[in-house]
């Protein structure tokens, strides 16, 4: 038998996170005051999120070791498995050869607890009672429960609304693990209020749900924030990912010539990608690394490159990134997960210097993709999923028409157990693209006035 | 690091499954013709089983070879991890050793592809084109829907009612996997109708489901049948399960004192138990096997040993097996899977033989041991699965109270991803027990007119 699944023991498990930063060529510019526009230091950070976090996300060192009690938590789904898709490529009859790492074998069913985890011990270390946390399609609101209820912390989430109604049981998951949870914009917040009045309807997105825990965790001094994506830190303990990955490329006795993971504000991308970008920086390779997001928000592929706000209201740091503009609200689709206007800024850094590619699907192509994927692997993928599977499947098509063998290999972040009423929307034909014009993006930019980059 | 998970590379999936009546003592009574009551041989079960089956069905021999082609669509999710459970054990503050096998990491989410896999092997072996069956809370449908869709085979599930209602996204994956599902009783079968004569709200119930889908088969020469547990088949395909179990168990330096699995059928407990069962007989050891079942239906620990029919209406043979009586309609408790009136004749011959034990704990107590286990473990159990978490918590209290240190092995057959429906119930305060008078049983039991058993 031809071996499907490429494992590793859970002493295998990465001793160190690894940090970009330090092989960067460019660094990023810092973050400023939302109010002076001046450079901000680490200091600024401290209302939201503990020291030992802080310190990883300005941190210059290249390995930041991983706390043994993390390993040990990890441990409940890691290391998890990279597959070979012997059936996806028979059914593209394609010279490729795909490989796929699975992140959807955790608790929660995707790579947030990676962070969460992590995230939920520092806090624990420096005696935070409490953490509040926005979530989209309920990935990361549902790993945060999960961590939270490891280490004892209380645990509030700020759902966007429109997954909030379409995903009653993420609710209830978190709930199990003893988490509150609000659909956002509510009347919690003044965020939330100022959003309902202006439109009573609002769908929410990220940016909102960001305001709402941010105002709640910045009114109280025993309650910290936590961000499921977007920021270094997050960025960096996600990069265990892609440290599996190369290791089981190794004992598979390949190496991907492109790398694919799905875009929303990064952690997804970087966590699978910068191991690999770390082979090209060091060893000369020349891997690809593809970013995929929905062509309903596109800010790596039609954004631009300035300094923007984090969440919809304004109220974070102005970080430099690919953005949409902060008040852009992306339509409902149902990868949740990939629903934000910008990217974290190490990503937007890299994709500024051509260091890595991006690319968009419409959310038909993903879902089809996504449906091949489970009636060929069994599998059944999260939205957010499908649109790296989409360009894996373009890829491995491409390698058909030019009569070529390359290895691909991309993030299957999760399963999409909890999102089988966008696979009943898909079957009921309501799944449809939500075409994004050029006036719309330029209306968003528009009302933004934060420093542009030369 | 202390070792948690216990696994197995994927040349160590088992090459034969276990026939544990080539070791029972007293084999079982052989099945009767429903029409005649004389014993019927394996061409009785043609019209509904292809013959690759019925010969497992009747085989005498110890082990039985899988096909390669089983193992290597088995690669898709096995070997399956073996847990050590510390964070159960130390909430617990228990000096006995806790291990659960895991089979929710399957793409339907239980052990049940573990039998729909060579089930739609056998019958593609043998040209058949269209597969039948029924299902309770969703997994064995889906498991089926899973395995035809691998060989092109159609797939046609009738889905107990109650269920149908309180879990469409099983049904939803279910059509991603290119199944056709119908609630049951339904319209389109004479037993369906016949129910609904006489009982227009009929919530349902696998004996019901399985008169529907028996009765399509039957109709139609190239549609068979296939049944997700009670039959001797399917609990010899289960027994992968506890193969690979006893070799995770030496791995971990430890043999279970206890054994533990939920009881629907029994392909649960059997898959698990089974190969334990055979060190017992080969080597003389004395590992306790317990099954679980709902004290709303209670088969095994107050039902009557005699032959029944294997479905509601009387369609099928007559079997010797704990029963309820075939007319019983189990209280709509969310663990679907559990709601059968009857024992498969293996474990029924076995529990007579005082070989294993059999146990029940209510609804409350079921999803009580779930919450915690979620907690703890950090995995949300199927509904199934909590009945046998909590057999395991009540032996490790007990332990703690005698101050001895037994290990415990049970199986965790499946997650509760699609029951999120259920933990909303038991936080709102509305799983209670429906408590199940002897006069509820002495009345379906009045109704049976079969051969009594000395």
């Amino acid at each position: 038998m031809k071996t499907r699944k490429f494992l590793l023991s859970e002493n295998e498990i990465p001793e160190h996170w690894y940090n970009i930063m330090a092989d960067m060529p460019n660094k990023p510019m810092p973050p400023l005051d939302p109010g002076t526009r001046e450079p901000i230091g680490p200091e600024a950070l401290a209302p939201l999120f503990p020291m030992g976090l802080i310190m990883q996300e300005v941190s210059p060192e290249k390995w930041i070791e991983i706390p043994d009690e993390v390993r040990n938590i990890y441990t409940m789904w890691r290391p998890t498995p990279l597959y070979r898709a012997y059936g996806l490529e028979k059914a593209l009859d394609t010279p490729a050869k795909i490989y796929y790492k699975y992140e959807g074998a955790s608790p929660s069913g995707s790579h947030k607890p990676n962070t969460a985890v992590p995230q939920a011990y520092y806090n624990a270390q420096e005696g935070v009672k409490k953490i509040v946390t926005e979530t989209g399609a309920g990935q990361w609101g549902s790993a945060l429960s999960f961590a939270c209820n490891h280490f004892g912390i209380e645990c509030e989430v700020f759902m966007v609304g429109v997954s909030y109604d379409g995903k009653p049981y993420r609710k209830v998951m978190m709930n199990t693990w003893g988490a509150e949870v609000h659909s956002s914009p509510s009347t919690l917040t003044a965020a939330g209020r100022k959003i309902l009045a202006d439109d009573p309807n609002s769908p929410g997105s990220l940016g909102i749900a960001i305001s709402e825990a941010v105002e709640v965790a910045a009114s109280d001094p025993n309650t910290k924030y936590a961000l499921g994506s977007v920021l270094n830190h997050v960025l960096l303990h996600q990069t265990i990912i892609g440290q599996e990955a190369v290791k089981q490329m190794e004992k598979a006795g390949d190496m991907p010539d492109i790398v694919i993971a799905p875009f929303g504000g990064g952690s997804n991308f970087a966590g699978l990608s910068f191991p690999f970008l770390r082979m090209n920086f060091e060893e000369g390779k020349n891997i690809r690394c593809i970013a995929v997001e929905p062509t309903s928000c596109p800010k790596l592929t039609r954004g631009v490159f300035r300094y923007d706000f984090g969440d919809t209201i304004g109220m974070t740091p102005l970080f430099p990134m690919y953005t949409l503009g902060h008040t852009f609200v992306p339509a409902p689709i149902h990868a949740g997960g990939l629903r934000y206007h910008g990217a974290g800024v190490l990503v937007s850094q890299l994709l500024k210097d051509d260091l890595i590619e991006a690319t968009s699907h419409t959310n038909p192509e993903a879902f089809e993709a996504g449906i091949t994927f489970a009636r060929t692997e069994g599998i059944i993928p999260a939205p957010e999923a499908t649109y790296g599977i989409a360009t894996a499947i373009a890829e491995a098509n491409k390698c058909k028409e030019e009569g070529v063998s390359k290895t691909i290999l991309f993030n299957l972040c999760g399963h999409g157990n909890f999102d089988m009423k966008a696979y009943e929307d898909y079957f009921a034909g309501k799944i449809v693209e939500h075409e994004l014009t050029d006036e719309e993006i330029q209306a968003s930019l528009a009302l933004l006035n934060t420093p542009e980059i030369d």
